[in-house]
């Protein structure tokens, strides 16, 4: 078995040397010495961190990057988005898809939360660059019977297909998804024993319409229809009130929490004090490229801890709080043995170079981590025990940019 | 005269060649070819772009990275921030600024606004290092008459030192400065043409307390002293309102918005549409690294148009905007000829790797710029028409780190 040795790398602040065995940290002691089974990595002025996981996005949408900025919302979405989207070949989106983990890969994320579709070519994509993924197909009423059953049978085809890769369902949001395929899907999940990933009250007229439609908020309605549980990953969560928080709560709903996005489409600040004290299961994702305009985890975490200290005082959401949200809460919610640098453990880490300027002076890690910190800091990425980039090379990059640059030709 | 010449570089979307003799950019031409005298740059796959001016900042503070984090503004100041300075030596001082400047110049800031004391370490350092700033000698009334007159003989000593650093007068603050301090400060940056650099209305307790004290908010006593003019750089300006962003744009003061700190520290939020609305003259600034906690001027300028866009709608603040606040006004503030890559200006610029993952599509450069880039794209800083980093180093760059280590030992 192909082992990998990791010498003299600071751990939590000491110097250790780890040795991974498989895709597990088999052990961690600073008196290990390497064999020549192991392929060595010197690591001295180096730290090892858990990576990222990104708890919402659409990676193809890298691919619409600086398309369309700085509008109203609806003008973007019907003039913009959804003509550039309609478009797309499943191609495009395994090209698109490419270029977002490698992004992801070079800002440090191990693991990201999809929802999209042509999920076949996003699959091929994230088994090729070798990160792990939950892969959510849409659903939404106005696709019909047709693509709407073909959808599940791709779920199916998919949900075993690689132990890297999950398959969830994702039915959109409240106000494009009728109560019967809410329960359809919420159903379909619960047998196929996979995640839900959806949009919830994501802007203040969504919660509005919901009232008007059904007589209740987006929560308190899917609540009534008995969708919510464990497995459900609820993006943005922006409009809601302290007893929508504690539904949520009490179904062991987990939240996405996506800032940049938020404040970009002008959809709201997050109750960030509010699902700090209720002990909420809260994530933090990136949402798609075309409002946020990037994938950076580090940016999203310290976007988040900032607009939670502006709005609620600064002592609010405090950095280990914040990477709990960003590194720690996604393995829990997804299943994985994850989230930490520790015998037994997946072995998936970051090697973060202590010699970047943003690490000096070292008062404290994990606050330069999240507060000064940029990508260029991390020079390996390590998923599953194989190196995944090395001295922040990755590869094939140079291919997936080129294509990626002639592909959105077509839309310039 | 030496020549530098920039070879098929991406200028404004277009495919161009730019010669620097000495410090200007002396052609830009597609036609122009390399002669024998040019130190050659091959730019195939860069864009060139003028650099940031960060505009409020304490340099040396980057020795406090990650010192304190996460508290309440009194205790953090009281317990933590006061009683490091209080060791800091003019040594520790130059160290700090090294470590500082080395990061702005790989985060692209090419000027920055300076408030601190030793300013002649902050010189030395700066002298060295290559890039222009503005050097603050802060006053505060309880320094005592001896200091204070020190502090103004030091600023009338470094006056002319340097073509390419600026000497200002820094009153601190409306609630540490009396009425008498403010005029004479003001009189010496009359009499000598200088800036004149001090916080304001940064916290609600500031507001409430010159009410207290004064009768009227920080802006109108300021302006009752006659103080106020087109020389001033007044940092933060949080809790100001209408008729105050008025008087401060008719007297010609420049504002310096720095969004990260005032998230952080829990101050509030700038009212960027009434600021854009008013064309006041805005600039951006990080503050110090212990409130921020980099010095980086894209995650800034990003920072800037997300709390505009979420507090004032999407449409707010759209990139070009942002972009005149951290690179375009800060020339004109500080009377310097650049700002804009074209004959006859500065050559101060930035080469942009266009293969970076942050800039593919390349629909909309500036947006890709400001929303979605990382330091990681910026190859390449010229200054003054010298190369201050090139492929990412920065001469003595090992040192600088090395020495910063070495210097924050005493506070670990």
């Amino acid at each position: 078995m192909k082992t990998v040795f990791i010498k003299n790398v600071l751990l939590n602040g000491t110097k250790t040397n780890i040795r991974i065995s498989g895709n597990l940290f088999s052990e961690i002691d600073p008196s290990l010495v390497p064999t020549e089974n192991d392929e060595l990595i010197e690591a001295d002025n180096f730290a090892i961190v858990p990576p990222f996981y990104n708890a919402h996005t659409h990676a193809a949408m890298s691919l619409l990057r600086g398309y369309a900025d700085d509008m109203a919302l609806f003008p973007w979405l019907n003039d913009y988005i959804w003509p550039f989207e309609a478009k797309m070949t499943a191609d495009d989106i395994y090209i698109g898809t490419r270029l977002a983990i490698l992004e992801m890969i070079k800002s440090g994320t191990v693991f990201y939360n999809d929802m999209y579709w042509m999920m076949d070519s996003v699959w091929k994509a994230t088994d090729e660059m070798g990160i792990r993924a939950c892969l959510g197909v849409s659903f939404m009423d106005f696709l019909g019977e047709e693509k709407i059953q073909k959808s599940f049978d791709l779920v199916e085809e998919y949900l075993h297909k690689s132990p890297m890769i999950q398959m969830s369902v994702a039915p959109h949001a409240p106000y494009t998804v009728s109560d019967k395929l809410w329960i359809r899907c919420a159903d379909f999940a619960k047998q196929h024993h996979t995640i839900m990933h959806f949009h919830l009250s994501e802007t203040e007229k969504e919660v509005k319409d919901c009232v008007a439609e059904h007589g209740m908020t987006p929560v308190r309605w899917l609540d009534s229809l008995g969708v919510l549980g464990p497995n459900c990953i609820a993006a943005h969560v922006v409009h809601v009130d302290e007893e929508e928080i504690q539904i949520l709560k009490k179904r062991g709903v987990a939240i996405a929490h996506n800032p940049v996005s938020n404040m970009k489409l002008s959809s709201g600040f997050f109750k960030s004090a509010l699902m700090e004290q209720s002990s909420s299961n809260v994530l933090i994702g990136t949402d798609g490229c075309s409002s946020n305009n990037n994938l950076d985890m580090i940016e999203e975490s310290k976007f988040a801890a900032m607009i939670a200290k502006c709005n609620y005082g600064s002592e609010t959401l405090p950095v280990n709080t914040v990477i709990d949200w960003s590194v720690k809460n996604g393995p829990k919610v997804f299943g994985l043995n994850g989230g930490e640098i520790a015998v037994g453990k997946l072995a998936d880490a970051l090697l973060i170079n202590m010699n970047n300027e943003r690490f000096v002076p070292n008062f404290n890690f994990n606050s330069n981590w999240i507060y000064a910190s940029s990508c260029e800091a991390i020079d390996t990425m390590i998923c599953n025990g194989k190196i995944v980039m090395r001295n922040r090379h990755v590869n094939g990059e140079e291919e997936i940019i080129s294509s990626a640059k002639q592909c959105a030709k077509k839309w310039m």
